[in-house]
């Protein structure tokens, strides 16, 4: 913690940064170990490039100060919002003269912090203060990546757990919950990256559908996109599979998304821009006639939030380096008939691509899938 | 849908607001039926105190706007962050000359929309608008609540099948994974309104205590703040249990805390402040000796939030109305030794509060409650 404070420290310096603002989620957690539900109370955080610390935060919660691994003034606000902006004046009394540059995380900071904050430092700037942040938090250290490969192993047997129960004429809502009852079965952190995607025929052309009463049948694709939560680290997959016999297109795309994959993760490495990753992927798509129903980025950076930077765009230049971790999602979607995703999570190493996720990525029957699983 | 939407444009009128910004949130849910994942993209939808209704969306996610109960304009952006303030220029084109005011809800909202709307609108004006978002959502229809009694339901049922597992020797961490699994047994949805508390012994003096690998031990007290979610809405109840023997201390404060929340229950209805609600609690536990250790809010609302309006601290001057939903959670906390919470969750009726948890509130040994909430 200590030492993420100074790395931190360092960067606003760079940055041309006096302070930067950060309220309730994983960031705040990362540098300071503190865990806050991000609700109807301001809990904020002000570190400055000299290394000060003001922490705004309910009485209520006043246990949290205690254990700080940092020197901190600590600032208490009660139940009633009627005190909060007299609080946060007294909190920055000794700075808000100043002209200040203060950097905010654009996905995180509320208009509520906002608002309090620029009553409070009349004479400050808010800007976009994520790369100081997002740069320590996408390479990840040894102790983060064994926590992401233990989210990805409690993922991926909670998932063989799950298909030995499933059979044609299940809705999609009944095997999404046999499939969280099985990630917690298996050791998974109350909080999931997101709701399983369970998806079967149709819905499967649906990038981002949501499980509802569809029955799965025979002769169908059945689609799950789901992971773990470990230690604080996320895991997110997808594996697509056939229920019975696939026709002829269902098999052509299944067989473009897994080279698609292949090629982005075999492909991939250090030194590379982020965007390369994606036309490695994208190509291959394109190449075998489906480029128009790729309809989304190849992945996301994944870690403390399931979607974090590096993102896997074809315009991002950010160059990859050891420690950062992605998905890679290839998927070809019809509309009305059936879609087919395939995803990774990968970390850059010096020689290219680790994947952290490895059930059998072909797309193939529920039943010769939990063979090849089993075995390995 | 439509009716949510006429009676929002009737209120925005009255608080003169000319528009009003909505991000991905239960309020977007409740007025529009669209569900999206807060994360990394700017999805806002605006609606005219005149109905017009803009919406600024990924291109990823464009089936969602086929469903519309309402007309709308549809602006979609693709996953290269470089296009978004070009769309959001372009969506806003027609109104950005003029200088308009709009709300926005402050703990949904986030620095990334707001910089990219004040862009696009140079000469509007950003306000708190959750005035009119929260009226409406506080007042719970009969479908509303028939769904908040269904997530009591399951939440009750779940703790009652976690209970019979309870021993000592158990840890924190192993009674709260059992008790989330139950949770999906019974059926609830995959988000839960938050990751259950279970503490015991000293770590019960927290009133926001994280699950540990602390044991239960024999003499001690076991509390347990947990919920569940049933179509969009939330349950959040807090019971409190002896394991074995109890001594004096502890019997004392938890007929306290038992007469606190009756007191609450049986004294609070419509047309009494929010305020008099915590103060009838209050009341009882400050009478008793230990108001000093009663250190949080009587209550909350709650719906499609675990926390949202109208929040039941001293000084709220809202007036309680029939179909306001609300938790009743007075406690008393004895630093290092241990606390007592009793959270029901009730709503405004003509005649009071009737109370949508009833579970048995008496705090008593593991065994005996569990006979006495099986007799119902």
């Amino acid at each position: 913690m200590g030492k993420r404070m100074d790395v931190l420290t360092n960067q606003l310096e760079q940055d041309k940064l006096d302070w930067v603002a950060l309220n309730p989620g994983p960031s705040l957690r990362y540098l300071t170990g503190l865990n806050f539900h991000l609700m109807e109370r301001p809990v904020v955080v002000l570190v400055s490039s000299s290394g000060q610390v003001k922490l705004i935060m309910p009485e209520l919660e006043r246990a949290k100060a205690a254990s700080l691994p940092f020197e901190a003034e600590v600032f208490l606000f009660s139940d009633d919002p009627a005190g909060w902006q007299a609080l946060f004046a007294r909190a920055m009394a000794d700075i808000s003269p100043r002209p200040l540059r203060v950097g905010v995380e654009p996905t995180r900071l509320r208009f509520l912090e906002l608002s309090l904050l620029r009553e409070a430092l009349p004479n400050a700037e808010f800007v976009d203060g994520s790369a100081a942040l997002a740069g320590m938090r996408m390479r990840k250290s040894a102790d983060e990546l064994r926590a992401m490969r233990h989210a990805a192993l409690i993922a991926q047997n909670a998932l063989i757990n799950t298909l030995t129960t499933v059979k044609p004429g299940q809705t999609e809502r009944q095997i999404s919950a046999e499939l969280i009852v099985q990630l917690y079965r298996e050791g998974s952190e109350a909080e999931l990256p997101f709701a399983p995607i369970v998806s079967t025929g149709p819905n499967t052309a649906n990038p981002h559908a949501s499980p509802t009463d569809r029955t799965l049948r025979e002769g169908e694709i059945l689609l799950i996109d789901w992971g773990a939560g470990f230690s604080g680290y996320f895991s997110d997959i997808t594996r697509t599979f056939f229920c019975g016999e696939a026709n002829e297109e269902m098999r052509q795309i299944a067989s473009l998304v897994e080279k698609a994959n292949e090629a982005a993760r075999f492909g991939g490495g250090p030194g590379m821009p982020a965007g390369e990753v994606d036309r490695l992927a994208r190509e291959v798509i394109a190449d075998g006639g489906y480029g128009d129903f790729f309809t989304h980025r190849t992945g996301h950076g994944l870690g403390m939030e399931a979607h974090e930077q590096p993102y896997i765009y074809q315009a991002n230049p950010l160059t990859l380096e050891p420690g950062m971790v992605f998905t890679i999602e290839p998927g070809i979607y019809l509309p009305g008939k059936y879609g087919v995703r395939i995803e990774d999570n990968v970390v850059v190493e010096d020689g290219g691509l680790r994947s952290l996720t490895d059930l059998p990525r072909q797309v193939m029957r529920l039943e010769t899938f939990l063979e090849k699983a089993r075995k390995g």
